[in-house]
């Protein structure tokens, strides 16, 4: 047991080094680090925000396996980059770093890595990102921010996706969302929005965009 | 690096003592190992199952943190245990094990594990069940099989949940899946259910119930 303490903390003090790497790297640019569930909508609110920033905006697809969403992102207007982790459950900073290296950042102001589908695994790995953002949806229910508070503590800015669908969903308490993100996290900035409509993308885009 | 695969190897190899063992205990039960991503509707499927089967069914809850979902089965009339993994993003068999002791299985014939939410890293580990049981939902997007085929090829029944949603959600391919599913696994078993309004639940049940 000792044995795979001492082998996780060597893991995490190498992704550490990568990403102070990464952080030096990054600093003329914005760089988030995107994480939810599996089918939250996490690359289709990337698509809708790359058909606005276009080559201001690179994108870093993680995913276990298919470049699936790189794909899509690129017929939207902006570059991504696809890192299949091979059944490796999150992006680490190494990853990352061989990603960047690929880009044409001549042009772009914003990096968004979309992380594996998971909102486990992710929050425990630094990518050298200025900050995390916490995509949810109102289909998964809304009690994920009390069952997985260690993502929820350590993000800037959670996106409460699919709210088109709020009508149909009416058990959904937004509210209570809300309030338990700002339990876990007193300052975290809560958005409702939707990739579908567009709703609440004004807001997302000022967030992206503003000086770092 | 050679390291860290021993000690996976190792912690593969003790997992599966447990199995082995959990695998003898369940000899007289029916036990199934349920996986999806958060949200897909693995308990509101279980509250329902919990409602029809009563004693019979036992449930062990997983989750990194909360005992909600065994509270919420509960309170719908079969017994039910939580693990909380303290940020372990899936069980092991010795988990399982510990959980199991605790049952009074003197009326049960079906136990049904409940994974932690997260498509990648459960599929990994044998907990001594009979079979694995997938669940994704419409809301989550149809590529589901093709990004996570770990899962899918280790699978022997599909849930596609939610399907209650098929009217606003009609960008979802449901014969897609359906094809993706048996790529990766021919005799695997694909079935439509809604927990919201029970659709499905005559074959869920069948399969559930069927002798050993």
């Amino acid at each position: 047991m000792t044995v795979t303490i001492d082998i996780n903390e060597n893991i995490q003090k190498k992704n550490n080094e990568y990403a102070a790497l990464n952080r030096q790297a990054f600093s003329s640019y914005r760089v988030f680090n995107m994480i939810g569930s599996p089918g939250a909508g996490k690359t289709a609110i990337l698509e809708r925000t790359a058909g606005i920033l276009g080559d201001e905006l690179a994108i870093i697809e993680g995913d276990v396996k298919t470049d699936l969403d790189a794909q899509r992102i690129i017929s939207f207007g902006s570059q991504s980059i696809q890192i299949e982790t091979g059944g490796g459950c999150h992006l680490n900073a190494e990853m990352v770093k061989d990603a960047v290296d690929r880009l044409d950042l001549s042009r772009v102001r914003i990096i968004v890595i979309e992380n594996v589908g998971n909102l486990v695994c992710p929050s425990a790995y630094d990518l050298g990102e200025d900050a995390k953002v916490a995509v949810i949806s109102l289909p998964e229910g809304d009690e994920k921010p009390r069952k997985y508070p260690a993502l929820f503590m350590r993000v800037d800015l959670v996106l409460i996706n699919k709210v088109d669908l709020r009508d149909v969903l009416a058990e959904y308490d937004l509210d209570r969302v809300r309030e338990d993100c700002l339990k876990i996290n007193p300052s975290v900035r809560v958005l409702e929005i939707s990739a579908k409509t567009g709703k609440g993308f004004d807001e997302w885009m000022e967030y992206l965009t503003k000086e770092k």
